[in-house]
This record gives C-alpha cells, structure tokens and sequence, in this order.
C-alpha cells in the first residue's frame, strides 16, 4: 500500500506574484526578454516561493545512495562495493558533490536508503528497509512495504531540513547499477522500447549496453510489464530504494511549497514516478541540465521540461543541478537588483 | 597604420600542463569524462595559465562603450542617449552586467571608448578619439589613426589590471547601434550577405531588420567591400570604437597570456577581427554562450567555437561571460579539489 499523503494536493505557485515579478521584469533597464532564461527562472521562482523576492541561497543538497540487486548481472563498467565507497568519499568531503557543495555554500545531506553498507560511516544518515533490493530479472526487486519505506524514508529526509527554511532542494543518488533501475522504470511507464532508453552509465560500451537493454526487456517482460503499466506496480517489480527515496522527497518538498532542483537522468525518472503518483508536483520541479546518459531526453519530452544547461554531464550525485544552481542565484541577483529605467533615468523603446 | 604590437605573437598553451592536467582528470573519483565539458574547462584552463591548479577567482571586467553614427539610420530600437544612460547605470550599480560583478565578486571596469558624451560620469574611464564614429552608410566610419586610438585603448585597459593580476579577462560592451556595425564588420569579413547576419539586437521587428539588413548591405557595396574582404580595410570602414577597443584588448590580454572568457554576437565580431589581425590569440580565447542574436552562430563558426551555454541572452554588456563564469569556478574548484581513486580508495573500473 502507498502511504496516503503521497497523493495529497500541491499547492498552484502564486499567480500575484507571478504577474507582478513578470511586470518587473519589463521595468529593469535591459531590452524586454534579453535575459532570456534567467528572467524566466526568477519569474517561476518568485511564483513559487509567492515572493517579490526570490531567492535561491539557501539551498541543502539531498543525497541518496542505495544498491541493485540487478547489478549481479553485469549491468555497469564499476563494481558494487563503489557505492559504499563513494558514501565515504561523500562523507570525507573528495567525490564532486561535496566539492561543489562547499564550493556553493549548500550544506550536503548524504542518506542510506538502500545500500550494501553494514557499517557506521560518519555523516551518513541509514534510513533503509533493506540491504539492496532484490534483482529484478529473478524477482520483484521490492516488497509494497519495502517501497513505502523508501518513500517515507525521503519525506523524513525532506522534514529534517524544516530547519534550514530551504529555498529551494536539491536532490542527487549514487548506486552502482541504477541506471539499470532507472531505465526500466522508465521504459515501463512510458511507451518506449528498452533499447531507446538505455545509456552507458557510468561507461559501458556498446556491446555492453545492448546486454543492459536485454537484461531489462527479459525483466519487463518477466513481470508482465509493458509501457504505460501502472506506476504502483512498475515501482515494486522494478524499482530501486534511493530512486523511490527522491521520488519521496520530491512529492514532499511540493506539499511543503519548497522547489525542486532536478538533477539528471536518475532524478528525473524519480520524477516521473512522482508525477504519476501525484501530478500536482510538477510546478514545483525546475530542471537543470541535459544528461549525456541516452534515455534523459526521453524522460525529459515525458516531463514537458526543458533543461538550463546541457555540458554533457553524466556523473549524478546531484553535481549537474549544482552545477546549475548558480545560474538560478544570478537570475534573483538580477530581478532583485537590477534599477528600472525610472529609477535609472533611462529612455525606453522608441519603437 | 595599425600599431605594430597588434602581430606579435602569442605564447602557445603549456602542453605539459595540459597533459598533467588529463592525467589528474582520469584519476579524480567519477568515471572517465562523466563531468563533461567541466573537464574540457579545467584542461584548459591549467593549460593557458600553466599551472596544476587553474583558478578563475580574480576576473576582472572591462566594459567599453561607444556611439554609432550609423543610428541616425533607425537601425535600434532604442534612441542613441541610451548609451550614455546606460553608462550612467553601470557606474551607478544598476545595470545587469554591474549587478552581476557584485554578485560574482569580480571588479567592473567602465571605458568610455567612443559615446556621444561630454559629461564627466564618475567611475567611468574616458579613452577616446572622437565623440561617436561618422555613419558608415555615407563615409568611412573611422580614420586610420582612430582605428589605431581604439586598439590602444584597448591595450592600455587591459595593462592597468596588471596590479590585478587576472586569471582571467571578461569583455564586454554597450552602444546604441553596435549590432548593426557587428553585423557589417562580420558580413565584410565572412562569405555572408548581410541579411543571414543581421539580427534583432535590442529588439527589432521583421521590417526592422530588413530596414538593417539594407542599410548595411549598401553601406558595404559603397565601401567596396564583399564577403572575405581584408580585415584593415573593413574595419576603417564599419568599426566601431568600442568593437576595435575590444579586440586591442583582446590581443593584448593573449599576448600577456591571461585568458579572455568571450561574451556574445559583438565581442565575437571583436574576436574574429582579432583572429584576422593576429591568429594566434585565438587559443586564449574562451566561450561563453551562445546568443539569441542572429549571426552569432555564424561567428562563432569562423571562429570555430563551442559556447558552455545556451539561455536566449541578448544583452551584451558582458552579462553573457558573467553568467557563465560561475561553471569556470567550479570546474576548477573540480578539478582541484576532488579526491583521487587512491586517496578515497574507491575501486577502478571493472572493464
């Protein structure tokens, strides 16, 4: 059974404050839309934090790593043990995320949702039902009380933060084997073949990759799964815990008013899931960048996003939208202060 | 006559610099090239400032701004007194491009290197040869020794930020009808008739741009200059004081081996008139997005370049180069801070 709050209502963004930082806009001594997508980014901002203001400082970066049982097939060019290693890396403040983290000024919030891990690694939270999920091309990776776990598991993550008075949340994953997860997922609830979703992660080659495709067509068609099946049960067949742990954190950050920085390929199949569970959360997810991983673009069209930036990023961890997020602050830094063409004796448009 | 510092050659990158800098890449704690053209960044970087650890923290901006006599042809807009306005803004703190160094902790540096103004305007460097160029469309915009004036004013802005020591140059520029000289200069210089160039600057409509597209293909046929046209006749012909004060600057920041991040359509048109000068500034030469305005992408395209983004910005003022400077910085705090494979002991790839 899904928790029953995932399914209660987001809030709309502000539509006053919508219309009155668009008005703004017109007013700031620059060409009207010369901007571009920054004047966009701080109009959605300040509709959705229903400010004059908008803001995007105050920003904790969300992380949650988990294994696959479905890497036992072969399915990614790094070994499983990495994921528990690169938790410490997290922690010890050397992998990118925690670079830019502290680079940014955003405070980094690793959790446990699922992985291998038995140990006690210092500033990792452990938050999960289970060791890895099971491997999908035998079984369903995830009991329902295994995947509202994983749910609540991000809505715990997300209410932890109350005190940060977030602006805005950033959500990342690390797991060996979850762009597998993700592209099943994905080719499960959209009407698309495997073969198209399916990347090289973190860098398979060719011949490996069309092994990826087959190892989930078989799945999907072991759990009489086709496109467009029904989202509660792709989730449990097919799903991964950190995945369904942002899946969470998203529905929650919506029902707190917070936005939502997506990062790539993983997250935005998270995403998915989140609309289909709950399509009022979709005004409150901005998109960051455009992944180098195959299937995003497909996940992307399915969303109606449109990413800020695309440089070819394939990392996760959240690094793209961190790498994104200073574009968002230049854009409030604009909107709030920028003088008019009134207060900066400017002449208007002849024409 | 043109100076005869514009042909002295530009150092080459370090090359073994370059390499180390691969090397560390490979060694950092993601898969191979998973942080994408942040990489490419970094290699870079450490290449021109040959140095292990590239940095863009110190970056200056310089701002020049002048008048165009071709105005008087109803090529913008906007009327001319905005220049001199929007001087007025930047050294007053609330123009984007000086919103924007505030934010980015860089030092904005104003040269008035050709407006219509007579006023003094504190915070602005005045460095010019005459008030405004003549309008093209009736005789040569500029003389030879005005030609000379805007390149050395150029220079000499780029020599006082020696105390500065930059890691890194922005340019940028401000003037009223500066698009409709870009597009004559580019269109000279490039097999490309002027209306695939012309675009709608601070906001022209269809007509308008038709109207810009005649006006400059006539100027070009009264000056006698077709597509691939010799770059010192052309640029006596259509510059623009602030455009020529942009490439002296941008030549004299290469041949002092400081990396210049280009902005959009006009600093690119000052760029591939710097190209054309002197070819070998042009590894020094960053990119930092690819404008809204119509003929960048064939500019950039003679300079065979890749902008790091795509936001529809057509401001000019640098606010382009600034926007993307923060993607600079953390390519390098990347590059610089991540921990190896061996230092976070995290397992290799597996195939």
């Amino acid at each position: 059974m899904l928790p029953d709050w995932i399914s209660h209502h987001c809030a709309l963004p502000s539509e006053r404050h919508r219309d009155a930082a668009l008005a703004r806009q017109d007013q700031l001594t620059k060409p009207p839309g010369a901007l571009g997508r920054l004047e966009e980014v701080a109009v959605v901002l300040a509709a959705l934090q229903a400010t004059g203001t908008p803001s995007a400082e105050r920003v904790p970066i969300l992380l949650f790593a988990g294994d696959h049982g479905i890497a036992a097939q072969g399915v990614s060019a790094y070994p499983p043990e990495v994921t528990v290693q690169m938790l410490r890396n997290f922690a010890a403040g050397g992998a990118a995320i925690a670079v830019l983290a502290r680079t940014l000024g955003c405070s980094l919030h690793v959790v446990d949702a699922g992985t291998l891990s038995r140990e006690v690694i210092a500033g990792v939270f452990v938050d999960k039902p289970r060791h890895g999920t099971r491997d999908f091309s035998r079984e369903p990776a995830l009991s329902a009380a295994e995947v509202a776990f994983a749910l609540e598991c991000g809505r715990r993550a997300v209410a932890r933060l109350a005190d940060h008075a977030p602006e805005l949340i950033i959500l990342g994953e690390m797991g060996i084997g979850n762009t597998t997860t993700a592209a099943a997922i994905a080719a499960a609830l959209l009407p698309c073949p495997p073969a198209d979703i399916v990347g090289s992660g973190t860098g398979l080659d060719g011949e490996g990759r069309d092994r990826k495709a087959r190892v989930i067509a078989d799945a999907l068609a072991l759990h009489g799964l086709t496109g467009g099946a029904p989202v509660d049960g792709v989730i449990g067949a097919v799903g991964g815990l950190e995945i369904l742990a942002i899946t969470g954190a998203i529905v929650t950050a919506a029902q707190r008013r917070v936005p939502v920085l997506v990062d790539g390929f993983i997250v935005s199949v998270a995403a998915l899931v989140a609309m289909k569970l709950n399509p009022s959360c979709r005004p409150w997810l901005l998109f960051s960048h455009r992944s180098a991983e195959r299937g995003h673009g497909i996940v992307l069209d399915a969303l109606a996003a449109r990413p800020l930036i695309d440089l070819d990023l394939r990392l996760g961890e959240a690094s793209g939208a961190a790498i994104t997020l200073p574009i968002l602050r230049l854009a409030c830094a604009l909107h709030n202060g920028m003088a008019t063409f009134a207060e900066a004796a400017v002449s208007g448009r002849e024409t």
